[in-house]
């Protein structure tokens, strides 16, 4: 299989643990920076960007330790972006709109 | 691994391709199916259940056949929900709300 | 203000209640319903048009109804699909899709 | 009607422009300062914050603008938190998890 890179922004929640979601939003950076991937978390969602599988690996991951954390159940949503013209990175798309934002002054 | 269900509600968006994106999406149902998984299109996305590593398979199969259709671009929107509580089909999720509906005439 | 006419899929997920949601979705479909707006319901989120005011008007509505039921706190995802070339129906998007498959049978 | 305070995380997607989308996510932006909202950009979408109406005002202000600019079809994708708990700020999010992260350490 080729390579595929993706960048994701993912926004796990956890139901039937109340409403602090803090430490489960923890363990998904703790996944994330264990899988080696670059992540950058926001306030709603964690920017990840690698190849597809290692991500989406990472995203299961993720799941599991929630699970494992006494989670009943969990809703994510997700964006996942991929594209073949050219390489683009999570710092390159930010510079995409920022560069635009100084020539607008 | 233990097995791990999943529901995703899943609708890629294909770009530098126009408006029309009819084709693309009836180009991911042909993957669902393909796969033997459990889906249902709606106005605005696709259902999809079954294992997560079957689904996740066929949702990164769909980013590889969009993009192999000409799409230099693709960012998808997506919900996963997984529980440990208890097996919810896509049916059973309708069930519990419908049923609701019923009551409250 | 020009009309515009607006597609959404929106999830609400309220959090702090436990892991059963059907009465808090069943309650937005009420909202949707008493709103006169065209709305449909999924396994994983619902499809609602019309003019952008009344559906967000609807979305808000939904969001101080689960607050009032009890839940603390609420996260939603949606999706908001708009167009300028066409007026295009929930029932035309599922056309646009299920035309071509019947093509390629 | 009451007060009620929300976070968005909204990624504005234009269609039939091709996939340089910069533009238009830097006019999005300048629509969330002229709005005098709190806002911050990430890779994948941009955090927003303030009442209710004012942010879902400067939502569909986007959806105008960008339609003005020339694309003819946008599909959004929106995630609304909403509580009635407590206030808790974009920054508040943040370090709801980077505080446990420190402990972690």
């Amino acid at each position: 299989m080729k390579s595929m890179p993706v960048m994701v922004d993912i926004c796990l929640v956890p139901l039937g643990v109340g409403v602090s979601l803090g430490e489960y939003v923890a363990a998904c950076q703790t996944v994330f920076q264990q899988a080696g991937l670059n992540y950058q978390l926001h306030a709603y969602g964690t920017n990840v960007e690698g190849e597809w599988d290692a991500v989406m690996a990472a995203v299961k991951r993720c799941h599991e330790v929630v699970h494992e954390m006494g989670a009943p159940r969990i809703t994510t949503s997700m964006r996942l972006g991929t594209r073949t013209d050219r390489h683009q990175s999570m710092q390159d798309k930010l510079d995409s709109v920022t560069q635009r934002l100084v020539v607008d002054d």
